[in-house]
């Protein structure tokens, strides 16, 4: 066993601290290269949905354009991070048109040096360019293509006040935290070579990587050249390493600016951000600057050592998050050591070990007294340490010894490392159709999905939104997940938007507006808009006794406020005085004020309105199987409803249709039931209402609707003063221009349901949550 | 009795139209001059409270500066019409500083001639002052200075229509229409002078009138002059009057038309404005317009001949305007008559005789048959006439039989007239007395009111809204009373706005923010604001562990979306689990997230914000009595209830206070009861809560709070984007400036009430209506 820092274990055991040191901050960041369907690298430029390189705070490039970065915010759990690490995997492969994010650290088929396209950047990104034909220049565009993930972590912040307190009174919190964090740091590089061995994944690259791989290739039959023992090409000495290994000081912060800064005026680096160190002191924001590390001091370490996993579909699989993290957990504990040049020479002498020869029989690394032993045992060593720490700190949970379990299996049969599996796999079908068909795999998963990862809870709407608000880097910030309030800020500009639709673009007085079925209609009136007869009524009794007036008609009976639907009845047919009563108590309910109205004849659209743009218009059909002459309803039901869109309980675009009683009972009143077989294309309803909720289907009818009917919908929208509405419409013809008696405005929605519109059951998915964004921040 | 249409009457009678024929469309425009103290014409100008004099529509200047014109809406009925006519004297009355309307028809003190400033406009306004400077040349200018009311009237438009169906269906409806009023123009040109006689009110002038007057009344030892038997100077020949009876057409709309041309052709009028004539055809607007009657037909009449009534505060008793409705119903139902020069000059000629000697005794009049007969027996005959009319409708209702029975008695005993009982007025105290006397009664009348005439029904803060809508000449329409929801307009611009304070100023969702307390929390922590430490749970049973965090702390529990204090616990004093508990499950009731906050330190205040101002700063004070060493609480309080102010029901602007059982508890506490006598000065308060609801006192701080505290307001609108707001602010010292822990912002309110701040129960009077209406408004 290592020495561990006893004082310090006592003390967390005796003050209960476990969960407090388990808790902190986390962010990863990862690139990956696109690449066309043949696996070549994509020589197309970033795409403009991105947004602006410099600005999006999630999706950049990093040295050439056809190299995405996709950076995660900092997130207080583990599962946050990687969901959102996975959220921004999925938008960003659904983004680069028929491209592939390529799942590899290696890079793919590159063209000759002179043609991999250097990261373009507008006007204020002048700098950021030269800086990259730099390094382009010094170490080669090929080596500059590599991938690999960052891991960016930090402790709790109350944490380590805490130790503050107990152990480094005397100097300041800031020293105190320096402090802890370089003593972190020198453990990370003296054990670092374990990490790698672990999940090193880039045991293999293209014969196009080097200039004279080829025939060396050609000459093995292979698309590709692996060394029998390589784990990490990536952090080998051909990989993405400065031309020497600089030896800093890790002993203090001023040591370690100052040790940089003679790097950068001896012309070694332009930069602190071209050290390339295997681990990273950072004080706040993404680049490496070394006034604000000695203005700020230590606010998290930067992990670098982290290779794409191709077998995992964000990169990196989660279970190798939480070893990290356990890792690091350790690094705190472990006792301090002195870590001077020679100390750095061997742990780098360890990294090149793992890096090259780890999965070698027998092969020897340094250990602590410096002696050369077996890999394999010191590894083990480590494990075992990390087994005990989980049993003292009274945190054996399945997850860590499962984690702690298949890495001493990894130790023990080097075939298990993800560096083997994926040199077999290569061996089995060649580097590039490999990988190529895994992106294909990881694409086709990206896009079968519906929700957020992460956002499950939240409307499906504000999921798009958010979704949106990632790809065309708005950062988000959920003020209020039950009421899916979200904080969106761009540059300076910042805006709060509640449940999708509701913003600062409207006014408050739109909404009430809207909300008051009455005053809506005296509103679309005066701008001359057709809208239902109606008769309005504040009491119960007088409403009742219009009995009379109304029988005979086709009405219906609602709420003076009322969206959603809510306390609305519709008679179609005759009804009875008895019903008419009973629709109006229902009615009178929700308000003190109660509408009837006459039944508009057509069919009901809805019109989504976005600023000054028709978004997306729908019709809305109960719930209803199409017959293929052979399945009866209870089967057609089942296939229908196996669609991945269909769920339970609203989380889902579309709800799976019911048998029950209403529906036993509507298709009774059609002389039908659950086993009767629809003729071939034979369309059977089970519901009378078109609600979405109740297993209705969204038709899109954007392109199709004649245009005049949009003009429409704009014009009610600007009645009421709305940005944003939904404007229900009932249409006889929607092939026909509109005269003042086709067609009649029913009503207008202040909180229109966005996400119809993107998952609609039939038609084009319309871009909702973009043109919210539009107008909330364009100019 | 005289010829009634049998056919028309058959026919109401028969298709139960009597409502139909008692509806119908309501104005009232009147003219008052501003007078000062001592009862000379007012030579300041028009206020400027009353915004611009040309699109005003409510308040203008009529041939004077100091002629203040007020005008109501078209309202649908007299109660609404007349209504509107109260409110427009008191908004008048009360923005004139220290002047009075003087409420008699015959001028006031009068300067000389040149010295009655002739109305001033602005420059669109110029041909306005010309026309004006030509009437005072013309007619001098103390004749212009005779006031009146006109009554604008017009027959239900439904069933005008019922009848052309039945009588007219060969003609189009607007000639039909025409036809109708021009009848009922002509039986009213005939029969006029019965009014005259019955309303008339104008039977004395001040000395200052005429040229010679001045000795006249020297040598009768008083300060006016009066004949005998004149009943309205203003309709007599020395009166409002042309220069001749010129006789028009009223056989036709294009003879009336054309015969008014020719006068103005002739340039014996400019205009048909100046046209004097007792009724007048109107199409729509203010203005007599040839072209726009040519075009449009007749919509209504204008009914000219009423004197200022002195003995009603309005100019005008409502039984009166109920009595010209009869009687122009009377006018449609009577058969039409040939209406020719000759017939115009017997008609003129009787109102000369009603004018100026209407009350001696056996004046004779000419009858239908161009008799003369004394005028009482004609007068009689057409009040029997009126009396079997409402018989036969089947409308003998007490209104219109006491309406008919005090009018018969008038006829029968001229003293009861209004003109005797003026005279009789004058001859005790004087002209100018007696009128300064009841125009200073009417002003205290008017400032003692809190609601708006006819307005009752709406909030106190819509009321006063209105009020100062109307103040400044912005027009309004209720969209849906329930709701307080209006819609204002000034010239093009229309806005909207419910309950006073929600309007387009304020965006959707800087409401959903203010409405979110844990969002509003955020964003004010944000900008640096204190507020109170709070925890925010969204589990009940969570939230009841969560008791000894709390336990011996002052707290408040509220539910995280909460406007005027619902579901709110405060806990002061020690608090047991299960109150913490109880209160835990209040708060849940309305939300699914509570609150439980720290109770900050301090006294707390209202801040209201409008635009970027705070208008008006508030302390609610629980119900409370003050002590004079004497009266007991119960006294004290049956004293303190008496103020007008406080009411029952949330309509008055303070609550009464109640001697229930919660006072009666609270005063236990204190070891009090309802006899305790508290010494002189001694404050006891009957209740814990500050609310205005049950009884508390707002008291007015907006001068004396230290300046720096408004700037914390204005900042904390800003922090949530409101333009309209109330913060709650607790206060340890309002003279000291703020720093950071000596105040904490509480609550931000969307919807503020403004009454408090216009009717303070101690304090100035804030302009709170004024200050939205600029906001909207202004540019």
């Amino acid at each position: 066993m290592h020495r561990l820092d006893n004082k310090l274990m006592e003390y967390i055991i005796k003050e209960n601290l476990t969960l407090q040191l388990f808790k902190g901050d986390f962010g990863l960041e990862k690139e990956n290269v696109r690449v066309d369907g043949q696996g070549k690298l994509a020589l197309t430029p970033h795409p403009e949905e991105f947004g602006s390189k410099l600005y999006n705070p999630y999706i950049k490039t990093d040295f050439s354009e056809s190299q995405i970065e996709m950076i995660t915010p900092v997130c207080g759990t583990i599962e946050e991070a990687y969901s959102f690490l996975e959220n921004l995997q999925d938008i960003v492969s659904l983004n680069i048109g028929d491209e592939y994010l390529w799942p590899q650290s290696n890079p793919p088929i590159l063209p000759e040096e002179e043609a991999i396209p250097i990261a373009v950047f507008e006007s204020e990104g002048k700098s950021q360019s030269e800086y990259r034909h730099r390094l382009a220049e010094k170490y080669g565009r090929k080596k500059q293509m590599l991938s690999g993930i960052h891991y960016n972590f930090s402790f709790d912040e109350d944490f380590l006040k805490i130790l503050h307190e107990q152990f480094g009174a005397k100097e300041s919190y800031r020293s105190f935290k320096d402090a802890l964090y370089l003593k972190v740091a020198r453990n990370f590089l003296r054990h670092r070579w374990l990490l790698i061995y672990l999940t090193g994944a880039s045991p293999v690259f293209h014969k196009t990587y080097g200039e004279n791989f080829e025939a060396i290739s050609e000459a093995l039959g292979s698309d590709c050249l692996y060394f029998k023992d390589l784990t990490s090409l990536r952090n080998s000495q051909w990989g993405y390493k400065n031309e020497e290994d600089f030896i800093v000081s890790y002993d203090s912060l001023a040591g370690y600016i100052k040790d940089v800064q003679s790097l950068i005026d001896a012309g070694k680096i332009a930069n602190a951000s071209e050290f390339y160190n295997p681990v990273r002191l950072k004080a706040k924001g993404q680049k490496g600057n070394l006034e604000l590390l000695k203005d700020e001091g230590i606010k998290y370490l930067e992990l670098r050592i982290f290779d794409l996993n191709p077998l995992s579909k964000n990169g990196i699989f989660i279970e190798d998050v939480y070893l990290v993290h356990l890792f690091m957990i350790y690094m705190l504990l472990l006792e301090d050591c002195p870590f001077g040049a020679k100390e750095q020479e061997i742990a780098n002498q360890n990294h090149d070990i793992a890096t090259m020869l780890g999965r070698q029989a027998d092969v020897p690394i340094y250990n602590e007294a410096r002696q050369l032993v077996p890999l394999r045992e010191v590894a083990l060593d480590i494990l075992a340490d990390l087994e005990r720490i989980i049993e003292v700190l009274n945190t054996k949970v399945d997850l860590f010894t499962t984690l702690i379990d298949s890495s001493k299996a990894k130790v023990k049969d080097p075939t298990k490392t993800y560096a083997q599996r994926i040199i077999e796999a290569v061996r089995e079908q060649s580097y590039v159709d490999f990988h190529l068909e895994i992106a294909k795999e990881y694409l086709e998963d990206s896009s079968s999905k519906s929700t957020l990862c992460g956002f499950e809870d939240l409307e499906l709407s504000t999921q798009i939104l958010i979704r949106d608000a990632i790809t065309r880097g708005i950062s988000f910030e959920i003020l209020d997940r039950e009421e899916n309030f979200l904080k969106l800020t761009q540059g300076s500009k910042v805006e709060y938007v509640k449940q999708a639709t509701k913003t600062s673009k409207d006014s408050y007085i739109s909404y009430l507006i809207m909300e008051n079925k009455v005053v809506t209609k005296e509103l679309l009136k005066e701008q001359g808009l057709t809208v239902p007869a109606s008769l309005s009524y504040s009491s119960i009794d007088e409403a009742k006794l219009s009995f009379d007036k109304f029988q005979g008609a086709k009405i219906v009976i609602k709420p003076k406020s009322t969206n959603y639907g809510i306390g609305i009845s519709i008679f179609k047919e005759h009804f009875t005085k008895k019903e008419f009563d009973r629709a109006l108590e229902i009615a009178f309910r929700y308000d003190q004020t109660v509408l009837v109205e006459h039944f508009a004849p057509g069919k009901e659209y809805r019109f989504l309105v976005i600023g000054n743009e028709v978004v997306g218009v729908l019709q809305r059909v109960p719930a209803n199987v199409q017959g293929d002459g052979h399945k009866n309803i209870r089967e057609l039901v089942q296939v229908k409803n196996k669609d991945p869109l269909r769920g339970q309980g609203h989380k889902t675009p579309l709800e799976k249709i019911a048998l029950g009683e209403i529906e036993e009972g509507f298709l009774k009143s059609q002389g039908k039931d659950f086993d009767y077989i629809p003729a071939q294309g034979e369309v059977v309803f089970l519901r009378e209402n078109s609600n979405i909720s109740t297993g209705g289907d969204s038709i899109d009818y954007t392109d199709t609707v004649h245009e005049s009917y949009k003009q429409l919908a704009l014009k009610a929208a600007q009645a009421v003063r709305a940005n944003i509405t939904g404007v229900d419409i009932m249409i006889q013809d929607i092939n026909k221009p509109y005269d003042d008696s086709n067609y009649a405005i029913i009503e207008l929605n202040f909180n229109p349901a966005m996400y119809m519109h993107y998952y609609p059951y039939q038609g084009k998915r319309r871009p909702v949550g973009e043109k919210v964004l539009s107008l909330l921040f364009d100019k």
